[in-house]
């Protein structure tokens, strides 16, 4: 496997914004049973080694899970603030959960867990999300998950993409770029009006 | 029409976060023709006078305006950094172009026509988005449009919520409360875990 060409571009954004937390935020855009969208805001965890794959985090209790496995298609929208640009990348979603059936990615899975924050892990540990609120406060002090082996309920999310299109709004007038990667996994660029 | 209870917490997220002039961008989805969603940024302008319907624009000739007319169903993510919060918004789209079946709704079409800055209504005169780039940089310097009657490809986009999610994560340990519309139009609103 090769690095994808758009992956320097989202290095340097990255690194230019790299003042700014929340530069790791992106929205992820899902589809749901009824075909009506679904938008949240998620967390970049970085590339998975030795591949050009995104890496988030959920909850397996959480919504978007359901909707992944009816449909793994997503598009998600990464927007730069200082650097003012956005990439937005559409490709298949893979849940690598509590399950035998994707062993060759539980290694992956359980470095996630152990990479996260004790605040991170905790949340796992919370009482069901999107739930009718529970009143004790003693239930989001839980007993803290064990640091090295991942709960049941964890789950690494990998986004593969197929396409990446990277607006410039600083551009003069603004840059367009739209790559694509072909059916034998090579990446093509093109430049378009912004 | 009343304004809905969702209101005042909009308001005072677009007050706490006023010194950032990215706090008025969202990213919006939509479901595309093949089922696939998509997601870009766009700026909110505002609320639709006497409404609860949220204000964007578009060029006609974008991808987005195919989108919705074969499904109106949207979910906006808006997340304010500075007072680390999130709305979700589902509700569907109302496009307001060039033609004479929304009478009614001309006169705020023409109007955020007028309230743009002249950069942003030049846009509209560029070449068709999405499409191969245009070289010659002329194109992107086109004469400046009239500023009291808008081009032929000016769109007005409403979106009219039927529930909204909001999350903040200052809160202890997190608040998370969801508003949602019944059949009768009225608003109700339950706390749920985050």
């Amino acid at each position: 496997m090769s690095i994808a060409p758009w992956r320097s571009a989202i290095a340097r954004a990255l690194h230019r914004n790299r003042s700014l937390v929340y530069s790791r935020y992106l929205q992820l855009a899902t589809v749901k049973e009824n075909g009506h969208p679904a938008n949240r805001t998620v967390v970049f965890r970085g590339f998975l080694e030795d591949t050009n794959q995104l890496k988030f985090i959920t909850d397996a209790r959480s919504d978007k899970v359901d909707q992944i496995q009816q449909q793994p298609w997503a598009e998600i929208c990464w927007y730069f603030p200082k650097t003012r640009e956005q990439f937005r990348i559409s490709g298949s979603l893979t849940l690598v959960g509590d399950n035998e059936s994707q062993l060759t990615l539980q290694p992956a899975r359980a470095n996630m867990w152990q990479e996260l924050s004790d605040a991170a892990r905790l949340q796992f540990a919370w009482p069901h999300p999107s739930q009718p609120r529970v009143d004790e406060p003693a239930a989001f002090e839980p007993a803290p998950p064990d640091p090295r082996q991942p709960v049941a309920n964890f789950c690494l999310l990998l986004l593969d993409p197929v396409q990446v299109d990277h607006l410039e709004l600083r551009g003069e007038p603004q840059n367009r770029r739209i790559y694509s990667r072909d059916e034998q996994q090579e990446w093509c660029s093109q430049e378009v009006n912004p």
